[in-house]
């Protein structure tokens, strides 16, 4: 954790005073091992990053008197439209996406994600929201992803996607594909990436209808908690 | 497990036939859900790529005809200086740097590598070679990644280093460093990753000694498992 992540029910004296117990608290006492006089950095979750001096610690409490002067890094100019990955997956490429700067993931369906995938604890809010924030935390930022599940593929498709991809380079990463991948863009992407396997036929044609270019990283097919990074890596 | 990995003790009739048990039997039997008659991809470890026609496939065994009839994809021209991370991380990070097609992986000492880390059985040769395997399996290659532990980082790069760096590009990732990362170079890289918190000051120096170049993916720290893949792809 790089930094913490502070929300507005950590404040207990208007604007200054943060206290902090739980997960945030045992990390500060077990890794970063600080103490009373300590300057840690912080940010508010959707708002500025500064520094907290750390004015009590103990078993119970964190608490510190926090300076929030400056933004969180930009974040990139990328829709990721994610294959649902199974679900001990997915907490790792949702923390990966946040702390890379991806601010809009959608989690779609895709005949070769398994249907249980969709019923995953991994998909409850709280779970969803713990990932992000590991993310944020890890890259310095406090922007939180927004999350979206679509899990019938056609209409998400058909329906919402004409729309999102407009003024957009829109890119389909196919596993062994061609190894040409745009590079630098000077537009925002919409990148969707395949399940294990990746998209059959039927879908990558919708895909393409739509616009898509289908680009691959050349004859290796990776894992996606590989690809995602990877692929933005490309990009950006 | 997009290739299945043949060794030469596999092979009990010339160069055609093979018996597998154990970890590949098993994913055949339940990911693959293969039966008799069909046909998986192989490769024989440091050797060709083809295909194997299953021929008998029951819980006891998985025997199939092989044909091996083209090349293993080319390897990355890089060599991977990356600091021990901690154990649950670094089979991680093996598997995606075999994936990716690396093929000489240096374990170097660190002031930030924790001690502990060196005594970890996920050194092991065995473990160490499973992940390869599972890396090469995922992205279907051949050749096995050499890896070599330095757990001294003083003598390692005083004394071996100058000879590795010879007539190669020399990169030191730094995170939170500029965000200049070369990108499709002409000549090898050699690749220094820092631990988590970074190299500190002597070791930079060290490394820049050597004509090393630091180079950054920007603000955002990333784990070292997205950041190994996204150094990767930023510079092939």
């Amino acid at each position: 954790m790089n930094l913490i992540l502070l929300f507005p029910e950590d404040f207990y004296s208007g604007r200054e005073k943060v206290r902090l117990t739980g997960r945030r608290l045992r990390h500060v006492l077990e890794v970063h091992r600080a103490a009373v006089g300590d300057t840690l950095n912080v940010g508010l979750a959707s708002g500025k990053m500064g520094t907290g001096a750390v004015t009590r610690l103990d078993l119970d409490a964190l608490e510190m008197e926090v300076l929030l002067d400056h933004a969180p890094p930009p974040p990139l100019p990328v829709i990721l439209l994610l294959s649902l990955p199974r679900p001990k997956v997915l907490k790792r490429v949702l923390l990966c996406a946040a702390s890379m700067g991806v601010k809009r993931i959608f989690l779609i369906n895709s005949w070769r994600v398994e249907k249980s995938f969709w019923k995953s604890p991994a998909l409850e809010k709280e779970k969803v929201s713990e990932a992000l924030a590991l993310g944020l935390e890890q890259a310095r930022d406090t922007i939180l992803p927004q999350v979206m599940l679509r899990p019938l593929f056609k209409p998400f498709v058909e329906d919402e996607l004409p729309d999102i991809v407009k003024d957009s380079i829109s890119i389909v990463a196919h596993p062994g594909g061609a190894a040409i991948f745009p590079r630098e863009v000077d537009r925002p992407v919409v990148l969707a990436v395949g399940p294990e396997g990746g998209f059959i036929p039927y879908e990558l044609e919708s895909f393409k209808r739509l616009g898509f270019q289908m680009a691959g990283l050349g004859e290796r097919v990776l894992r996606v908690e590989s690809a995602v990074p990877a692929l933005l890596a490309k990009l950006f």
